[in-house]
């Protein structure tokens, strides 16, 4: 950390300062400029040390130097991590397709969208069994029987299952049943549940939060790779911004950073991440030419009747069409799809 | 619901949506107007209705008309919303203050807060055992260890224990200890936690989210009410914007809006609010002046050396000016304090 | 425009709102519904008649229904717009490519990059003559020197010249030079300047402001339009966000969205965008993959001397890898470049 | 500045930075921690310096030390600015406000208001004459007609005439009836404007751009500083954030910041603040609490007939009733209005 002081700080005030970095366990290291002092601390950063520095008297600002994050970092880690869930494969050189609907509302629906989104080549399939909803008047799901119909699917399919999970005390349960694990924006910062998941044994998809920085967002994968479960996909989904002609803003350029920053993988949901069905296909191609390793999609046999977010969601010829775009855009920059 | 159709929107497509409002078993209402068609659909709201009509063909947009929260809407109830706990009354002319440590770090730490902020004027007594923390190499709390400690110094001094919950399997424990359970910004849209807090039968404060529009933090109140629990203190703790000179911005405007919009009391956060004990004086005078209901203020004997969140922390001085002056200005508006 | 009274509205103010609508020269049309009563106002929509209806008592609120620009509209004009100066054509198949140093600085650079930017495809040159800075004390740029030199690298090259205009007063001095005028970021509500390139008969490319929302950013270019000049290229540049790991964030889902809602061609700026050089060429991909009809992209021969924005210029063989990648990506979508 | 090397960075990649440093004239200090290598580089900040450093091969990012911003520093002049016009004070002990319509209408609207609000104790006038407007379909203003007014009523009631001014070439014509030049929030950034106020000779109200940081904001004030004119006040008038209950967001932990940092007075709008009349009140209340030097308020004598922005003007007796409870707050934080 590099602890800048105030213009006119007193001697007694950079000797305090000093004296707390060598308390916090770091080395001091003062720097007289020619309208401020500055003071490294060098060493392993200590929690609470930037912020005990920050209070010290005559002091303006604390700089970290390091990333807070670890275990995710392509520093700790070279090789980029490739999360593999039966045919789903994300990480590797070609791009994984999850698509499916945004809930799971009966055996036909789900059926029928497995079997057409397979035959299309996705390899993942979404659907929601248990749904955090923004209004408690909302349907939230089949919750178990969801589950129990996405089982079917995969069975009839060989397409790994990608479901939500809400809360720590489901994660026995729908890990019965998902082959991916999915925390949703809402939960990102959801710690019990980051941990739960970290135990669990299953391959975990990490959405981004809403209003989370790509440090928070590391950080929250942190979490879980410091459970112990090392594969983690990270998931773009937008952000909250000021426009309000999209749902979300849909920052693709988080793609390349997280590909520099981390080893983990990184997926987009243009669904989430646009909320109107029409730019979905374009912001897909988008993310693939951008580099992203996975995509995630909605879709539904009939949008107007879909029981949630069906206004994002694709039709079935959509998705298609989406699929063979997407193929050319990956060709393009040498991925497949 | 309003429907707007697009401009060359064809004969067919207008019928199809008159239609399929009625299979929403709403009532159609047809207005044609020089350059566009509009369909009003009147009745009450169902959920889907608007996503299932924004993808009728034509359509352009769908506005809907009214609010989505009902419990907590002043078109429900009156009579505004007064929640109370020991010493402790949020919602009445008396301006409310919960005062204390980010998080519970030690017996004497908080027993020394909990009798300042009590001489100071302070009601409820703010204490981290279970801390959400950005990263998970940070001070995690003293857990049930630190309830123990919040219901000694509430023992000693009377002061209602506000304190956070952070999932649904918590809520039992720390409802033993609590007077008020705290759900905190990162949970807002935690909704299996936002049941439980709902069947707990004790108050809650809920913070907003910082992405959080003001429809979908009621939205959250909603589902605490929904479950049974009409002792809801909305808190606003600051959003997430492009400013990088506070770690949040305060947007007081949020208290009269609310005033009008709900009947629920609402108390401000001026320590998350601003992240900078310089700040946090001036903001809590002007949540005051703007009408707040209660404030939520961290109070640390030596905030150099808290384990977290040590930088927005007044000193015990700080905290008494603070309580001093926030006074003349709660007489100023015809509250006390 | 749909006139939402509120829930316990009177008769008398649904009569005044009613009658006001008359009063505005629209045509009303009351909706009974179960809860409340929305008065629909038809025909010409009327400067001032929305905020004049806001204020009615009873009103809660009041919903446009038409776009509120007009000659940039779809409604107004099917076939796109291709603007064209000299090599540069944007809006047909080709996919143009603007670029060149963020300022000229001297004669041996801008002639260097001219002719580097046109053999690797570039068929416009960009170069700051005026610079709009963030600090009084940073370099503003050669002035008319400025403006001389990007003559002449335009008559060795024959690549069109994108420069930018400050202020009225300016338009010209710099339409003597220039075959395409710059509206910047910061003045994209600068409406006396706007009138005055509106009024230049030359090209003008028109950046978003960073926290403009698209009707925005159209009504600055309705001002260009009315003003009688139809060759206007909207510049997606970037939004201000909470994000601070790029210098603004890129939405991308403009382009889709601008390509439906109106006929003018769309350029996507990923310099600006991203802020980092690391991340310009996968941006610039992604912006053809969604659709653009140009990019604009800054290159330096050698960044690290430039007198503005080195850290986000490319160096000459990065801009060339760049044009090589997009050039695949174009194909992927049936485009050109 | 503070150059931080990348974890592997080579000792070539050190020396080169080092010798970059001092080539920008600047004192280098080299500093080997555990895991990286930081540079010092003391002296004065030199414009493209931190630049040309964050390209050196081997960095990872430059932190700048020093404040962007001179003159505006409360570094450079320790005693607050008071800026004065006629009866109207903004920086002292009292709390000026600066009242009238958005736009100046007719000859008896503006007399009416001025004598109005002169009456309850406002001691400039505010009124747009030349009006930028987001739409060209919108009134733009009476123009000269409009000055001619302002200045009979300053006539009548000795009030300070604010008014904006939209382009340098306006700035001798405005000046001509002016007591105080506006720049508007879409301009705060036009530097040509900003500089040609600078050279006026009148005092200036500076709007805080919608998505400007502190630093920008006080970057263009320094621009206005910089040009010889010392009479400038700022005014915030709300940022642009996700949030759609208000117009804008206002921040008003920007007073006490600004306080901190800068010498110049802050003035406070909320009717552009928050864009609804009815939350105007309780804003102006907190502004004050909060420390605002001035106020600035939208008021007209019949809101639903305003010919712009209507919605956010107080009515006359709600403006009287404003300043009766602002007047209380004053008190209560030693200030008199």
């Amino acid at each position: 950390m590099i602890v800048v002081m105030k213009p006119g700080a007193t001697q007694k005030q950079i000797d305090h300062i000093v004296e707390l970095v060598e308390q916090l366990g770091l080395r001091s290291h003062v720097i007289v400029g020619t309208e401020r002092t500055v003071v490294a601390a060098l060493g392993e950063k200590r929690d609470g040390a930037k912020q005990a520095l920050e209070l010290g008297e005559g002091v303006e600002k604390v700089v970290p130097i390091l990333a807070p994050y670890k275990m995710a970092s392509t520093e700790v880690k070279k090789d980029r991590t490739v999360v593999s869930a039966r045919k789903l494969t994300i990480g590797g050189r070609a791009v994984g397709v999850i698509a499916g609907p945004c809930s799971v509302e009966s055996r036909s629906q789900i059926l029928e969208i497995a079997h057409f989104v397979r035959e299309a080549g996705a390899s993942g399939l979404r659907g929601g069994a248990f749904k955090p909803r923004t209004s408690p008047y909302s349907f939230q799901g089949l919750k178990e029987k969801g589950l129990e119909l996405l089982a079917e699917a995969r069975a009839e399919t060989g397409l790994a299952v990608v479901t939500e999970v809400m809360s720590p005390e489901q994660v026995p349960l729908v890990s019965r049943y998902a082959d991916v694990l999915q925390v949703g924006a809402r939960n990102m910062q959801n710690y019990p549940l980051l941990e739960a998941v970290g135990e669990a044994g299953l391959p975990v998809l990490l959405k981004r939060g809403p209003s989370a920085t790509i440090d928070e967002f590391l950080l929250a994968a942190e979490y879980i790779l410091k459970a112990g479960n090392t594969q983690v996909m990270l998931c773009e989904r937008g952000i909250r911004t000021f426009e309000d002609h999209t749902r979300f803003t849909l920052p693709l350029a988080t793609v390349p950073y997280l590909h520099a920053h981390t080893h983990l993988p990184v997926v987009v949901d243009p669904s989430h991440g646009t909320g109107k069905a029409a730019l979905v296909s374009a912001m897909a191609r988008a993310a693939v030419a951008a580099g992203a390793d996975g995509l995630m999609i909605e879709v539904h046999p009939d949008p107007e009747k879909a029981l949630s977010d069906g206004y994002q969601a694709l039709t079935e010829p959509a998705f298609k069409e989406l699929m063979a775009s997407c193929r050319r855009v990956a060709a393009a920059v040498d991925r497949s799809l």
